[in-house]
């Protein structure tokens, strides 16, 4: 018999919908997490989830489930999913095609009329992406039971307003509780983000774990004082010393292993007017290895640069952590079953480690947990140019159905 | 007899009601141009010059005159004034200063009943800190045909609002026409914002000119990414390529002469998210230096390290002038006629080149210019800490009444 596949076109028609919303001149996406955007797409996510027929819940950090019933439904479900949040300068499918493939794959269940043992959850976690409020993937964090819902709640964005007053604003401020409770399965189809697949010509990537990563926060105090009449000895100008960090921080990655990583991302002065030496300087450090010993050395050693630059130039330093995340392995039954699911439909697979965090990693805290990585065009994300074609997009999500298909099943 | 001199308390009570207009919790002042605060200040300014007998008039360019008639009203005016916007972390002082100290010789004048010969104006020029629109000293650069009205008009600030609109939202577009017209002499007082007079214990000094600045707009253009997937050795990051022009632009300043002075003010990384390689970099660049030679070196070897440095790393870089001003020497005679001003009055004085740019320096294209420095609290300026005394500001005010009185008097 001819394994079953979703329909293509349907789903990139899903796809190029969302990516509506929020587009940007530039063939990107800003859905901001809980930005008017971002519950525009919620709305059209649970429109869809409801005409699919799935009952659907929103908990009280904002996640949702969209719910399609098994024949045994009091047994514990099975969860795919992804996010629907992006980048200020994001693209259409960071998040989105794991959100959408997990609605095709409920759509192709019902055409076919297949009732699946265990039901199906297609999830959508709240903010992702970690741009707006950190650390990344408070939502899922949440739901496993790592970060206590007040503390998630409580994050405040760059302006001081916080995750659980821009839930209720946008109404996704659910009633359902939000904590762990069984999950048979979890399996998250997402595009690589990096070069590899292409690179192979590998359609399927089975993902076996997610790096470790460490994102610290930096603030270095000055003085600010007019540009026109302080001299050069007597200054303690906050970006001078700064960029002396960020050149150490990349240094030091590129030193470190050659696939370690060091990212200055966010970096802010103040005042910042042309004619004033700073006041102070505020930025992000990430930094990844999929080795936890290189990656806590690292740290280690930007830590006592940042320490070291400020102390040469008399300024105040204040490092903290926004979040250590050590490698996570996945579940090597969900790894095997991405595997065999690609191997019965005839697509070529390479085991993969996940440069970037995902909800999966989140989910491994609390059920065996994996994903299914898809090429895109250059390796770009977090990049109004990310791109996939509709072909790539198929294999991933057809790819996800026989894996939920066998997962299911599983008594 | 007795020379005349102001009154104390009233100019220091006229600073202190000022400074409440856009003060800030840490004691300074946030009057950023055509802002609601400094509509407000100029709403203060031009009611206290009508209950000085004043006639307000307002130019094109939002430029206020507080004109007090002369005895022979035909004649040229002498005009005096500063400015009252400030920096967004500005002081009380810095700008508000000069013209206050103008409307208290005003006011001395009324209560003595002294006529002079010569009008006597009391000028409040637009937008001279140049820290919301650049580049500095607008007002008083269109007031004397530097800059056609129209660019000043159609400056943008960062979010792209014009000058000319905000001009028209605070009500500050006046009905007079904005262009250089005969003026018998220009004085400002201002605070020195610089260490000197302080350190050497000398409460005014005879400002004999300004030092040459230039000021440069640099974008760096790279391609952002994900920080989590993309290796280092593929990476195209502005921000570390910004971060060393930083620190070559301060070692170039600190090398080119003991006076010369290189500063990074603005600083913009676009997306500006934690865990995504930036895609461009925008900074500002103000060198100075009292020796045009030097300048137009240094400014020629910031030039060429921010080149070499993009060139390295293969980005793209982009170079704009903002502002280019050579050193401006002041008129000898208004220069001696505050040295003897102080002397009459028993103040101790000294020469003294202005570090920072004015708007004395563009009047000194169209008439006899000069100024009078008081010290401040560690020269420190452009901060909120920025401060002088009740007896400073008395002393600065008293050479400015008697120099006032000597240039109004002339024939």
């Amino acid at each position: 018999m001819e394994p079953l596949r979703i329909d293509p076109e349907r789903l990139w028609h899903s796809l190029m919908e969302m990516a509506r919303i929020g587009a940007t001149p530039a063939g990107g996406c800003n859905r901001l997490t809980l930005t008017d955007a971002d519950k525009a797409a919620r709305d059209l996510f649970v429109a869809w989830a409801r005409e699919a027929g799935c009952a659907v819940s929103v908990d009280a950090a904002g996640n949702i489930f969209a719910r399609r019933a098994g024949s045994a439904d009091d047994s514990e479900p099975v969860l795919t999913g992804s996010h629907l949040d992006t980048q200020p300068t994001g693209g259409k499918f960071d998040g989105a095609y794991g959100v959408l493939a997990g609605l095709e794959v409920v759509r192709t269940l019902n055409d076919h009329g297949v009732a699946t043992p265990r039901p199906l959850e297609v999830a959508m976690w709240t903010n992702e992406e970690g741009s707006r409020f950190q650390p990344s993937c408070l939502g899922s964090r949440a739901f496993v039971g790592d970060t206590p819902l007040a503390d998630v709640l409580a994050a405040a964005d760059t302006r001081g307003i916080m995750l659980g007053d821009e839930l209720e604003r946008i109404g996704y401020d659910g009633d359902q509780p939000c904590r762990p409770r069984p999950v048979h399965a979890y399996l998250e189809a997402h595009i690589e983000q990096g070069p590899i697949l292409e690179r192979e010509g590998k359609p399927i990537g089975a993902v076996t774990g997610v790096q470790g990563k460490q994102a610290l926060s930096v603030r270095v105090d000055g003085m600010n004082a007019h540009a026109g009449t302080t001299p050069m000895e007597v200054r303690r100008d906050p970006l001078v010393a700064a960029a002396r960090m960020v050149t150490e921080i990349d240094r030091l990655a590129r030193a470190a292993r050659p696939d370690a990583l060091g990212t200055v991302g966010m970096f802010a002065v103040e005042p910042g007017s042309i004619n004033v030496i700073n006041q102070n300087v505020a930025f992000s450090v990430d930094l990844r290895c999929p080795d936890d010993a290189t990656l806590l050395a690292l740290a280690e050693s930007v830590r006592a640069a940042i320490t070291a630059v400020a102390s040469e130039q008399g300024l105040a330093v204040h490092v903290e952590d926004i979040s250590v995340n050590g490698a996570v392995a996945f579940d090597e039954r969900i790894v095997s079953t991405v595997e065999r699911a690609a191997e019965s439909l005839g697509y070529a697979c390479r085991r993969i480690i996940s440069g970037a965090g995902h909800d999966a990693r989140s989910l491994a805290a609390i059920c065996p947990a994996g994903m299914i990585f898809i090429p895109c065009d250059g390796g770009l994300s977090h990049n109004e140019a990310e791109n996939i074609s509709p072909e790539q997009a198929a294999a991933g999500a057809d790819v996800l159905l026989q894996s939920l298909l066998s997962l299911t099943a599983q008594t």
